[in-house]
């Protein structure tokens, strides 16, 4: 969503670029297709490489061409919408929770973590991997980071490692009540095994959607969830109930 | 939020000097720091300068530089909590409302807005011009855009442009029965009027939040809200009445 005409503004030379590869984007190719090289791209619309490399970063950020690894920059498909923190009422691994266990260990958290965890020096937590898919593509991975204490009932005899463990970490953590979260939303690069995970360059822009789980006023556990930033848009329905469709291709998954 | 132990992945070597960059930040420069330049910096790290644009490009995605126009690179502060959807049954206006009317004007909105509107061909569409500001600092921009179906009692005469006629407009949706509202987050790239206005340069990346205010069944009103992704995490609070404290430099606002 763009343009308007309430002032006019001097535009840089990748800036109008921009606007005229976009508009080539609409008429000449089509969803998936290989743009040309980089030089030919600037030989035809006379720019220097520079100027081109901007541009097609624009269009990039704005989700309208896809950097593919071994295959090239791609007409990006419209973003799919991917519904966050529907599950309001429940815990992660709740009945009809979106994600999907991977991996689970035990391992000292960044120091970001601890801080919001309040978690005493050595205390264990565990870290659920879990990840989640929409229409067939990777689109998130998360870690959910859960305090021993959060899940005191937990047993390390039946399930000591893997998706197994992961499932019986969430298991436990229904025992506990849910006195609500809070969640953040900011910008952030692809850690390289999120970016693996997910199909990307190490780095690329992801969106972090930190939620913290609260219960007997403290947080009980914390997620970090990173998003394609490029096929994504989050979605969140605020009013009860309400269910509106965005269009054909912009519907939420 | 970062690493965690689960498992070893070959680092690329922007990756590993990203790493050794911000363990650099913390221990020997300050926040608002000037950083050396990209010369003097591709030195002392032995690396070439491809490589430290990469890593700095990295660290400026997750908020740790910023890149200032005029000034260089600097040490960026903790990102500021910036509260999205606190007035969740209130119309854009109501009291309380973080956001200042800064100008409208009655234009033709771009195709996706008359989509997501709905308005017949030729249909008048008000777009209020609106600023938010966090701790002294503009944080975001957005374009309210309003059906003039959605306002059927506004005047023209008295407040004919600028901040009076966004009031105007504002205080005539209050008369409107809000039905309820979704929003949708996601990445994009700052407008070059709104990038003046953030004090960015065109095209820095943005977190761009989308929301439908709706009323008698239908989007009465669009807000595109531009916040800077450099500085800001939105907050989201889910659960009526739970605020919680992120810790001294990470106070909602």
């Amino acid at each position: 969503m763009g343009t308007t005409q309430l002032e006019p503004v001097p535009e840089p030379k990748y800036w109008h670029l921009k606007t005229v590869l976009s508009e080539a984007l609409d008429s000449e190719f089509t969803v998936g297709e290989i743009l040309p090289n980089e030089r030919d791209l600037a030989a035809r619309f006379g720019v220097a490489r520079a100027t081109l490399r901007q541009a097609l970063e624009q269009l990039e950020l704005e989700g309208r061409l896809q950097r593919r690894r071994g295959v090239g920059t791609t007409v990006a498909p419209p973003r799919v919408g991917v519904a966050v923190g529907t599950e309001q009422e429940a815990w992660p691994g709740a009945p009809g929770d979106a994600w999907q266990p991977v991996d689970c260990a035990e391992a000292e958290p960044p120091a970001a973590v601890v801080d919001a965890l309040r978690t005493g020096p050595g205390e264990a937590v565990h870290i659920v991997r879990r990840s989640r898919v929409s229409h067939g593509q990777p689109v998130a991975a998360e870690l959910l980071y859960v305090p021993a204490s959060s899940v005191p009932g937990l047993s390390g005899i039946d399930a000591p490692s893997g998706a197994a463990r992961a499932r019986a970490v969430l298991r436990e953590l229904q025992h506990l009540e849910l006195d609500g979260q809070d969640r953040a939303v900011e910008l952030g690069s692809a850690r390289a095994e999120d970016a693996r995970e997910l199909d990307r360059l190490p780095g690329a822009p992801v969106l972090v959607v930190t939620t913290r789980f609260v219960a007997r006023g403290r947080t009980a556990a914390l997620s970090v969830a990173t998003y394609r930033a490029d096929t994504c848009r989050l979605t969140f329905a605020d009013s009860g109930g309400l269910e509106m469709d965005h269009g054909p291709e912009r519907q939420a998954s």
